[in-house]
């Protein structure tokens, strides 16, 4: 059994920055400053080709925190950040890096990719919770939930459809191909993003990995724009999503 | 030209609460108790067979005077609150009600119905604009939001796509048939509210209307539930989406 080691501390503006390891699993814990009060947990998966620490995660993670009260972790993906990449990860990168070099569509490299990187991520993301659930400031029986948007709802849908301590998440910008039938295995309150223009996942495509999820309670957000132009009133939104869900300061 | 004439004034809780008219138009006016403070305007339109201060339409307008410090103005649609029925009305309530008992779709009567009232009422609100900008609270070229679901979609669509000085707009939770064109010319942000497993809107009829609107940002919400199953943290959305278009306090 795998426990958090704690390899760095920072700390700025009230919020604790504290990188770990779980095993071979690089992470990183943003936590208000108040550092040994209990408070729920969000889980918050990275994009494709991102990492634990990327700019947009770090944003968020900091909004989660100071505007939520919670504790935010944040691991690299299988092959990306610090992780080594497979001979799987180099050829399915390169294929990436083909389809968008010739103009052709990149939905069916990303949904295989992707899935094979949930199979590898859905046991890691389990054995990170359980040592993170280990901390004093966490502990087990917390309120969990989960953050993921682009690759992090394909390692996201089967993650919550397995794992019956996440009790609520925000997906969103996904194909639903390789998801349906764990969408459909999916209880927890949900809210969905997708751009109404999106010019990489069809739009009755969104619609379709929307409506596959279980879940008695889920909210779609459907914004105009392209695939990239979510609006950062969206992380607010899911701030308050999980405020309403785990309970927090909001 | 018509004044506002106020008939009758209360104040709790921080929110002055006066009954208006603009000639015979019955209406009534929401505001912070620093009475003399401008703020931005909000028209809220009612549902049908209900009335400007119809327990829905009391709440959503107070949360918008505490939450968002702006003036709410609701006034009666015709044929409804304190308004005299036509013999057209007459008709078509008899209408809504035989189809109601005979559990025919209600749609064909609410889009006809709706569209006629939509002619009577949409001068009126212009009209009642005209009166409040000259209330030195209000004033004129402040900003002006319109929110109206169901009923008040129907009316709003064509007021907002006639109205410049409305700058942004919830809708939300009406069918698409009369209101497709109007939606094609307006451009204001605009926030779409509707319901994933409404029993009376096909699904595909609530993702065309808001599809229509030329709006460059608009944002839909679509909620499981039936139709009477809006969800109550949609009412604070909205108060968020005015605060971030017409600027108030939030």
């Amino acid at each position: 059994m795998h426990s958090v080691q704690f390899t760095a501390q920072s700390s700025s503006d009230g919020i604790v920055e504290r990188d770990f390891a779980v095993g071979d699993i690089p992470g990183v814990l943003w936590s208000p400053q108040a550092g040994s009060r209990r408070a729920p947990l969000v889980l918050m998966g990275h994009g494709g080709g991102t990492h634990k620490k990327w700019p947009g995660m770090v944003g968020r993670a900091h909004r989660l925190v100071t505007a939520g009260g919670f504790h935010v972790a944040v691991i690299d993906a299988p092959g990306h950040g610090e992780r080594p990449r497979t001979p799987t990860d180099e050829r399915e990168v390169a294929a990436l890096r083909r389809a968008q070099e010739t103009g052709e569509p990149v939905g069916p490299v990303v949904v295989r990719y992707n899935a094979h990187l949930a199979e590898r991520a859905v046991p890691e993301w389990r054995t990170t919770l359980d040592a993170l659930q280990r901390l004093p400031e966490i502990g087990a029986g917390g309120p969990v939930g989960y953050f993921g948007l682009n690759m992090a709802t394909a390692i996201g849908v089967p993650l919550v459809a397995a794992e019956p301590r996440i009790t609520a998440a925000v997906f969103g910008l996904h194909w639903p191909d390789a998801l349906t039938e764990a969408a459909g295995r999916v209880t927890v309150p949900v809210q969905y993003a997708l751009q109404w223009d999106d010019e990489h996942i069809p739009r009755a495509s969104g619609l379709a990995l929307f409506d596959a999820f279980a879940s008695p309670e889920k909210t779609l957000h459907a914004n105009s724009g392209p695939h990239k132009g979510l609006p950062r009133f969206e992380a607010d939104s899911a701030i308050r999503f999980f405020a309403r869900h785990l309970g927090a300061l909001v």
